[in-house]
């Protein structure tokens, strides 16, 4: 069988990604009026929401952190945080579109970290747990930090399954011999329309009994 | 000197540990009613439960993390999880017999975070440090996602001073000359009776005052 | 160009940062009366508020952790976190001195965190945010592991951003060719200064609005 590449996506994409991972931290952070977080605060929780999940990925894999390494992922964040704390009100009105963009983002990190993964020779069940855990990590860190509940753990829209089902296929295509670009198309379509309709129906998972 | 070899246990024995290691993350968080943890939730305590301590080990270690590049760990655990969750009741029966198994278990994964640090170069006191690490490390993981105080900080029974005591042990033996295996089964017979013993008697360390 | 070489303290010195650490978050973790933290969870806040920084360093830069490979991190945090218990009303008295001593501690870590950064390859931005998370990672990882808001977020005195200046400052100076000795201790010396001021001034950022 031929090597697995990684999938990859052009950088101005993957920052694009990262700009609306921090713009989202930044807005969230913003509603903390009671809590006193001041403005570095506020650019901190950007970061953290838009590089935890890659930094969460190559931490499992055992892998230099790619968002250190590279000179703009950093850069990337911390501007776009300043902009979200600048720009609140505006943002605050396209919360809709943030919402999509934020679907297919979480379905890119899945794709980019299951198929990461799968090139290093990590086995399927595992690959999916890393793909999921890149696309949902950065909420993960912004809860920790903020000392909230985790948003992912409570009755909610499918996010974090979402991003696994769109792993699971990637992987599933992959070992059924499919190129890994389409394995990731369809990766990321399925992430996104499950997410969004997760949203638009308000579906959740069963609550524990 | 010969070089130090870490300890291993078979497959089907670190798996057995990792299993326990989520239906108790899952009972857990099965007592969490009030807060609306779902199915999703349940399962990822699960998964953090069973695996935090050995990621910990590895990234303190500055290795690749054993669970995510072998096959079966975060299947087993997430398995063991739903099982958990569906069987409650059944499983809450069997809590002594569930606070023995984890006695084992804290025991086996400091020899095994103790003795792989020894034999990848690490010093006797930080070597004890991982195992120790590597025994509580899921707990922690646990306490801090599900947003509670770290139990282990607070007074309670022993649990990471036995884990400490056991590596202690087998560093020191090892260092004797001792064989390995050897050193970790005293490592795992201290571990045990220590932490049920302070269980029966409710042994716990004096309060800062 | 010639290669960087990273900023190195000597060991005393390094050991001296450690052991200062371990002191504060003990006294830090004395304070809580009221939650029943025990000797043992004294001690791990200690070690963890004294090689938190160190350690996240090395996990964002993929490198294995000094303060573990090293023999003698552990073991001062620990033995210095017992005496800051043992000792606390004494050491309570020497509140200004400890503040003054974190202050230059908080310069070397940053700039021990910024010049490994670049000697790795990473470039100037990702750089003062590895030397700025070294500088504050242990502080974090106490408010985490505590359960209390991050400190660091919030309305303050320019902990995080003092450390940040300093690295930022030898990240340029790096960049202009300068030495990286000199670099260093321009660094230590801005963030000594900014943060001092700010205690003293009660310097804040200002508040997200």
């Amino acid at each position: 069988m031929d090597p697995i590449m990684p999938f990859g996506i052009p950088l101005w994409a993957e920052l694009a990604a990262v700009g609306l991972g921090a713009l989202q931290g930044a807005l969230f952070a913003g509603r903390f009026t009671d809590r006193r977080i001041d403005v570095l605060g506020v650019v901190l929780i950007g970061i953290g929401v838009a590089l935890g999940g890659s930094l969460l990925r190559d931490l499992l894999l055992g892998e230099p952190p790619v968002v250190i390494y590279g000179a703009w992922y950093v850069l990337v964040a911390a501007i776009t945080a300043l902009l979200g704390l600048c720009l609140q009100r505006l943002f605050a009105r396209l919360d809709p579109l943030v919402i999509a963009l934020d679907a297919v983002t979480i379905g890119l990190f899945g794709a980019i970290g299951a198929s990461k993964a799968l090139a290093l020779g990590v086995p399927g069940v595992p690959a999916v747990f890393v793909g999921a855990a890149a696309a949902v990590g950065g909420s993960v860190l912004r809860d920790v930090t903020l000392n909230l509940p985790v948003a992912l753990l409570h009755v909610g829209s499918l996010y974090a399954i979402a991003a696994a089902a769109g792993a699971a296929l990637l992987v599933v295509l992959v070992a059924a011999g499919g190129p890994v670009f389409w394995a990731a198309v369809a990766c990321v379509g399925l992430t996104t329309v499950m997410r969004l309709l997760a949203v638009r129906f308000r579906w959740s998972m069963s609550e524990q009994q």
